[in-house]
């Protein structure tokens, strides 16, 4: 057994913070999601988190800088800084910073000019930005797309989808559809399954012809009780009884058309996503 | 004038072209962000782009190597890969491929490691997985809010919303609502101006009592015609009469009642969504 003095001796842990900051010439998107996906390494660890989009100018580089010294004054410790700034000088401030200036571009772009043997554009700000007007019309016909054609609203006339994703309500389908939508510019439907079509068993007719198209969704009962109840707190609707017999009436008719499915319960919107493309093999028109 | 003999002499300038891997262990969304990103840098070449995503076991791993250096020996010129994966018996048969293996993870873990003072943890795809049940609740009751309180859907209980975008119809209120609520966890309700209420010129009364929350958008006629004739090819609803008449007026009432507003002509979507949190400091609830 431990010594409980000594274990007396030793203060709680306190739970570390530290600021940072996503800097950008752009939106700031990229930073943030570069940078978050650093940080979920380090769970102990509390951040606060600042993002400065749209720096355009020296000064207001310079001026930014000095929010970042004002900060590790007055906590005692550097921020960490994420940068996507491209061009030279407006990134020069950051270096000399009071912080720590992770620089995604400086890093990477040379490497990769030396790879392409071609000088980088360094223009500003062109991951986000309406830079390829085709691609982003794209996901904005997508996006529509699926508004129309969410939740059966539009039916019989699924040509147009790339994909159609089918299951009981409140499974995913509609912020799956969405995602796909925006961040792939993927066409995507998706078709609620009806209870008397769940008692019948066979494929609804507006969704026969297009078994290749279908994917479904399922979840656990506890999961959809919990979500169905936060929508209609009583009734039938989030039953145990009902919930049940809707997902195993759902995955029965799945297996029966050989209708590819994966279980929402503990993933999220991102990797249905991503399990979907990979395994259908539809083409992404556009990329995050 | 040029010489046309030596001008001939050059042969047209051929597209460079190159094949880009982007290889994950969860989605592939943050090392599709991180690609695209650089990649936008170099515009005078072509990329083929693949995303291999779930990447969780060596076998996997050994082959998207083989794939990659099949691809190399096919075409001539190694592939560029572009990878977020955490575990080094992961990564360590990719840094063998014959392409350019740009290593997210190894480049930015290490010093941040040194800086916080604490191991990573190192744990599979963090980035976009459920590991945090209250963000990602947060951004499906967000996603759900803005379909619900789309184009004026229900109206007069705005209580909830951060912020409420106004505008004519088509200018861009639905997809940046959507935007806002799935990668930020905002809560975008938007309140589209119809034609009485532009004629009248004062600030509809159901948006009235929450001033502090509105949010203009505008947009130049000649693109809103053009998104509007996709709509409806015939009729008002697209002609330039109309278009200017519903644009002058929206912009009108947001100058005579001090609604700050954004042209989204020329931007995109997560510009617009960036430009709004960053001129009215709202808070964002989670992060891309």
């Amino acid at each position: 057994m431990d010594n409980p003095v000594t274990r007396v001796a030793y203060p709680e842990p306190v739970m570390a913070c530290r600021t940072v900051f996503f800097v950008s010439d752009q939106t700031g998107v990229t930073s943030e999601t570069l940078g978050r996906s650093l940080l979920t390494q380090f769970e102990d660890h509390e951040f606060k988190q600042i993002t400065v989009p749209f720096i355009d100018s020296i000064d207001k580089a310079t001026e930014v800088v000095g929010q970042i010294n004002a900060v590790a004054r007055s906590e005692g410790v550097r921020p960490i800084i994420f940068s996507t700034l491209v061009q030279d000088e407006l990134r020069a401030p950051f270096a000399n910073a009071s912080g720590l200036f992770l620089d995604f571009f400086a890093t990477f772009l040379v490497p990769l000019e030396l790879e392409l043997q071609v000088k980088p554009s360094r223009t500003v700000g062109r991951a986000h930005g309406l830079t390829d007007i085709y691609a982003y019309d794209k996901r904005i016909d997508a996006t529509n797309y699926a508004l129309n054609y969410d939740d059966g609203g539009r039916v019989g006339d699924y040509d147009k989808a790339d994909i159609i994703l089918v299951g009981v309500s409140r499974s995913g389908k509609t912020p799956t559809c969405l995602y796909l939508a925006m961040s792939y510019g993927v066409f995507a439907a998706n078709y609620p399954l009806a209870e008397d079509e769940l008692e019948d068993g066979r494929l609804p007719e507006v969704i026969a012809p297009f078994r290749d198209k279908l994917f479904g969704l399922t979840i656990q009962p506890a999961r959809l009780r919990q979500i169905r109840k936060e929508r209609r707190p009583t009734g039938r609707y989030a039953s145990t009884q009902q919930v049940r017999f809707e997902l195993r009436a759902a995955e029965a008719m799945f297996r029966r058309y050989q209708i590819p499915f994966v279980d929402t319960t503990h993933v999220s919107v991102e990797e249905i996503a991503s399990t979907i493309l990979n395994s259908t093999g539809i083409e992404r028109r556009v990329r995050p």
